[in-house]
């Protein structure tokens, strides 16, 4: 992720340094073979183990542990626990998620599955998630916020599942409100865990709540950015292949936003996706009358909006939270 | 399961007369979806959601935490938390081994994942998992153990897999020393913090590692029974395929010891286990080498070892638990 605003930059920069010999040494009591898998989810090896430079994320999630954790006075060091937890947690669930998905690339790399074959991902997965749960174990104040946002994690990836098997129109189609509650779950919860987790580690957890909704907005926010980078990102930047949502008749924000402004436009979308979309010119139709709608205009705004909720938020409780707040922007304004 | 021994049927059955409540209310928050195929995996119902009147496991990890409890002179509803963890965790690495392992069966009916789906069934077991850390969230003395138990879980399942790459001879052969590490991590660790975990809601935290131990030596037991009923058991009492493990040239405890006694039958075994077995009739040969070369005899020896090891550490703790004692000896005496 390249940030928008150079303070969020280098406050990630930061806490990565903090966090990734916690992290290593956290993933080093696996079996090899976990270990090996592991290296190359967590970014730092390829397929073959041999030392990877590419992009490995850049370990956001806990960099919002550690920035809460020092807007309410303490160290960086004091939500190192929840940091580690929170970026194992969500290497676990991109693992299992391109496994559901059948998503081959991953970051301009092979899926872990892609790589190492279904049943060694899923495992992996597993032991990352074991992993995580083993970082805060001792500490209810932060378990309790990264056990709540595991439970929003997989309410919400089968909400999205089960999205898939809903029609593009008529009585059951999706709601937005629907879509606004899944992207909370799947994307919010933990983003709000890692924010919750960080004040409560760091001698703050009557503000945990608090953060947990502020997470829960930015969550909305990004994953409808997500959505937007998925129709209209450059493929190189994002490392994803074009157009992959609309291929899938996947129920993104943009294309849901369009088809509710029931004008000629959402018509011709709803007929074209309910025919399904046969091939590249259909796709290609299908982005195009999504804009035409007003769905991209309409997702940008709500975005806006969800970020506007959650700054609001962090302004009133931590209004010397400069840092925190430039990344929670980056977030939302970004182009990969 | 029957249990050899009629006190432990007795207590399972009022332990899980206290579980299943619990257990179905920690479900049901679920996704409608998610909810279906739990209940499912915890044998309520069948793969259409109606009510299922089979064999749906009996609760042994849960019964052993709550006989725990009520040993150290607690209620066993103190153990409940923790009772209903292991419970969902033991779900969860059934739905998620049986993906690993292509198994098709299991309890007389099809795996979770050959009923809905690997996507959806691997997705469920998250589910499982997320919500049995959510029960022991707020307990860090009972989180302990259950996240120890997670970690050993996927290391032991790991070990396992590995096993299958390695060869039936030779320098890189499997050790017995190797299995029993790997039974006590698969198998134990569940057990282990079903036990320490009991003791430590029942209010005696300080007896948390003797029952850690005694349950990775039950698990030991338990695991090379399993392979024995694997080879020697009847199908339509176990439920699972005749002959699988040897099938599939899984590295199993009486395969390994009869290879380790190095005379005439184990040369023999070793040979056809190298070339492969190609027809049943080889792999009846196969059994049949096993036992020759006194691979039976030594599992149960071991099993018989390692309970009798369990037994005396409970003897020595908590000389009064009968029905937990009883338990133990169940899960080692048994034909199913």
């Amino acid at each position: 992720m390249n940030f928008s605003h150079p303070l969020a930059g280098g406050a990630v920069a930061r806490c990565r340094g903090l966090l990734e010999p916690a992290l290593r040494e956290a993933v080093s009591v696996l079996h090899p073979w976990g270990a090996r898998m592991a290296a190359f989810a967590l970014g730092w090896s390829d397929a073959d183990g041999k030392p990877y430079r590419g992009d490995s994320g850049k370990g956001v999630r806990p960099a919002v542990s550690m920035l809460a954790a020092e807007a309410v006075g303490a160290g960086a060091e004091s939500a190192l626990p929840a940091a580690v937890a929170v970026e194992l947690v969500h290497a676990f669930s991109l693992a299992h998620d391109d496994i559901i998905d059948h998503d081959e690339r991953r970051r301009h790399r092979e899926a872990l599955w892609k790589a190492y074959g279904v049943g060694p991902a899923l495992l992996a997965g597993d032991a990352l998630l074991a992993l995580a749960v083993r970082q805060v174990a001792e500490r209810p104040e932060a378990m309790t916020w990264v056990s709540a946002a595991l439970v929003e994690l997989v309410q919400g990836q089968a909400a999205d599942m089960a999205f898939e098997n809903r029609p593009w129109h008529g009585p059951r189609q999706v709601t937005l409100a629907e879509y606004v509650e899944m992207a909370a779950g799947k994307t919010g919860g933990l983003l709000g865990a890692a924010a919750a987790a960080g004040v409560a580690l760091g001698g703050a957890p009557e503000l945990g709540e608090r953060m947990w909704a502020l997470g829960r907005d930015l969550g909305v926010a990004f994953q409808i950015v997500d959505d937007m980078l998925g129709i209209w990102g450059d493929p190189l930047v994002t490392g994803k292949p074009v157009y992959s949502d609309l291929r899938r008749d996947k129920k993104t924000f943009p294309v849901l936003a369009a088809l509710g402004t029931g004008g000629a436009p959402a018509r011709e979308l709803s007929e074209m996706l309910s025919a399904g979309l046969a091939d590249e010119e259909s796709i290609q139709e299908a982005a195009r009358l999504v804009e035409e709608a007003g769905g991209r205009a309409s997702a940008q705004e709500t975005a806006d909006q969800y970020l506007s909720s959650a700054l609001t938020a962090l302004d009133e409780c931590l209004p010397e939270a400069t840092e925190l707040r430039a990344l929670c922007s980056s977030l939302v304004n970004r182009d990969n």
